[in-house]
């Protein structure tokens, strides 16, 4: 019998996806194994293999395909046509955009980075400015097509590229929120923290005893090591394929934490990427559902359940265990206060829970204006230590420490900061409804049982892939609409507790 | 202007070049790096990219270029018109062979490849004989049409994809002068030998210390660690590609030698693939010239360089300063006499220089009389074991140390044995003008200076690329065609020294 038009679908997106998986080795390679030198050459692998993949979605064949599956549409099942829905949307997204932009966006992206890297090395802004401008340019181009094609304003077309279905103007509604709130909740904290200081955490910890740790853990966590690896990178990071995850953390020796918690949150990611839909996963409907809700995964883990009272109940003996680590200061409650810590920083990655939002709110507000053109590249380190005095309460004294600190804007990930508070919003919401609806949760992390929790999180999160949207699945999973009031309920509880 | 057809044939063969790139890496991946149970999703990256690139080579676009180009071949300098020939034979390979074909073939190949591992653990060919009975008859499908497209037989069209323009009955002539006196030459060289036994080299070495000594080697040599790296994986390879080379070995913590041996013959590998011509090395004429002129380099390297007096000079106090190894068995003649040992024996890869080639010309017959049908595959045991007392003058216990040794034939690789002989008449050959030529080399190597041995194989070798014919090249750098009179010459004149 010969294949259907779906059928014949499904052939081409499993190149696809063969293609992006060897792209994934390829990324994960260059940040973790590949020689110095050797850039250039895997530049060119990874730039054919790009276009090979825009080719794959943008040809002829290809839409003739859809069409014929979707006149045929009464025919398939529910999965194959979410399946059919999100190839159409990866269609439409690469089509909106010739590979001829997407070519030279990639160029300029890797020149802009490297500059970017010395620029914020020697605090010269105006060195990585025209890089940025050139950037800027074309990623508005970009948005500009992606949003006709889409029907979206172009900011909401970067988005939605990250964030499927998420637009500014519920984005708005919700960091108004945060916005309302966080700012009184965060100075409460400060202050009741100021009256029990944690004690101080000092020591030196090898980096081959952090990852025998870090390996322990993620071993009880359910990390499959016979589908995946840890290593060691300049900056945690996952490459994320399901049948092969890769994390990477960075092992500090002054710091017994940083490491540990970079791997835990990778593992976060990983956990989701390895849980999506089996029958799935070399189709559309079986990958994630965008970043905001893989960073939800991450956060859930690194935020909600290792900055907890049980986890760090189980996590003493551990630390004994891997980094000898005895006295007061390594008790689980000086722990929890140590880890709980809150704190006026300028560094987004440093930040806590309660001020990581500002960051976020900051540059969504910024890269609006620039994507716009109301902002121009050269008034942006003016723009952004305003900003900064106004959102977190401090001035940047140099531009490393303030507009030059992310890499995104330099690689015209536009659109994609706001995935981050969306994420910690996600995660709170999802993390309220499972410990309604288990009890025990609490004393099984403290054992070191976690199937309970990504029992859950499979059945809710990790099963469903790309089928809903993620407004869908929160009213599935949660039965709530995506808001702020879960997050903002955790946070009280947690930062306002009397200590 | 609109660029040329021979134009745009490079550009379709520089994205071939970056996808056989990818696959580099992958296969690198996958034996050194992969988690084990991401076998099948890897298994999926390669096919869909070897498809791809059958899909390039074999695309009506292609063909039309090449008979363009050719049409305007007067327009053309020598590389390019060398390139364009290479272009034509990498695609009439592709044709000869059809998609399915090759996918069914390696599909059996993984399957037969895990058989034999299997077979060879537990002494049973009785497992293995079917799955070797499945590639066989692929394998012989394979050979018919190849053959028929490029006006060749069956086994000569099999050589010619891994040493290009060797003919069976020139391997013929060379194997027969070999097996006319290296068997009397093993005896009188075991006969010399056992008057004066060397001391035996026992001690712990570990792994991080003989990396060290690699290390130190593979850098006095020239290897490019900036654009290379040094791994340990089961057994030793080179994933080769210019500008991003990958070498592995296996370290021994009883063997001193067989960790750095395996590092250097893959380094002489990765020597030639770095030298290939650099503005020619996305092209087909920038691809080495077929494994035997492959393996000619590292057994240059491995064979008549390391395991020299001037070498061991040279290596002597790396020894002592790595491994801490002191004594008279430590000396450098003791080192010389251990290096040159000459066995009988039944395995492959442990075999001298001097029996090595009769365990060649015992599997060159046997794979054709397979591929013939004229041998059948239950009945391999009972010949190898024939031919082994023939030619070895030892009989194999069991099948383990037998016809279960080696992988080629489970993966389909008929045709491949004969390189590892030809390449080392062809290193004998341009070893011994090597030496004519540049008159002070021993010394040269003894202080641990290399540039001036790499000079004249860069120069006479590695820049050629695929321009020539293997033949034409060593006719080139030696004045003289292939024979087998150097090799015989080098290993007289080193096996029958007076001790």
């Amino acid at each position: 019998m010969a294949a259907t038009p779906y059928q014949q679908l499904e052939d081409e997106f499993r190149r696809l996806h063969a293609f992006r998986g060897a792209l994934a080795v390829l990324r994960w390679d260059a940040a973790v194994m590949m020689p110095r030198g050797s850039g250039e050459l895997r530049g060119d692998q990874l730039a054919a293999l790009e276009a090979e993949c825009h080719g794959v979605l943008t040809s002829p064949k290809v839409s003739r395909l859809i069409d014929r599956a979707q006149a045929n549409a009464s025919q398939l099942e529910d999965w194959q046509l979410a399946n059919l829905r999100e190839m159409r949307r990866e269609r439409d997204h690469a089509l909106a955009t010739p590979i001829a932009l997407v070519a030279r966006l990639a160029k300029a992206a890797a020149r802009a980075e490297l500059r970017w890297l010395e620029a914020r090395r020697e605090n010269r802004y105006a060195d990585f400015a025209p890089h940025l401008e050139e950037v800027l340019a074309l990623t508005r181009d970009r948005a500009a097509l992606l949003g006709q094609h889409l029907g979206l304003a172009p900011y909401d077309a970067l988005v939605d590229e990250f964030s499927p279905g998420t637009t500014s103007a519920e984005i708005d509604t919700l960091f108004k929120a945060l916005a309302r709130r966080l700012p009184a909740l965060a100075r409460e904290a400060i202050e009741l923290q100021a009256a029990k200081p944690s004690l101080p955490l000092t020591g030196k910890f090898p980096a081959g005893r952090q990852r025998g740790l870090c390996v322990e853990v993620m071993k009880a966590i359910g990390f499959p090591f016979d589908r995946g690896r840890l290593d060691e990178s300049e900056h945690p990071f996952t490459e994320g394929m399901a049948g092969d995850s890769r994390v990477a953390t960075r092992f500090d020796p002054n710091d017994a934490f940083s490491g540990l918690l970079g791997a835990l949150h990778e593992t976060g990611h990983a956990m989701y990427d390895q849980g999506l839909p089996k029958e799935w996963r070399d189709q559309p409907v079986g990958r994630n559902r965008g970043m905001a809700l893989e960073e939800s995964q991450s956060l859930l883990i690194e935020m909600l359940m290792v900055r907890s009272r049980p986890f760090l109940t189980y996590l003493k003996p551990l630390l004994e265990k891997h980094l000898g680590a005895t006295g007061p200061e390594w008790e689980s409650e000086n722990l929890y206060h140590h880890l709980t810590r809150v704190q006026r920083g300028l560094v987004r990655i440093d930040a806590d829970e309660l001020t990581y939002p500002a960051h976020i709110v900051l540059r969504y507000e910024l890269e609006r204006r620039l994507l716009s053109g109301d902002l121009k590249v050269a008034d942006l380190p003016e723009a952004w230590n305003e900003a900064a005095q106004a959102r977190l309460g401090l001035k940047p004294a140099t531009d490393t420490e303030g507009c030059l600190q992310d890499v995104h804007w330099a690689v015209g990930r536009f659109g994609y900061f706001p995935s981050y508070a969306l994420g910690a919003l996600i995660a709170a919401q999802l993390w309220e409804k499972l410990r309604s609806e288990r009890e025990g949760i609490d004393a099984e992390i403290a054992r070191g049982q976690f199937a309970g929790l990504f029992e859950w999180l499979r059945a809710k999160v990790y099963s469903v892939g790309a089928k809903m949207t993620v407004q869908e699945l929160l009213k599935e999973a949660t039965g709530k609409p995506l808001s702020a009031a879960p997050a903002l309920r955790y946070l009280e509880a947690k930062y306002l507790e009397p200590r």
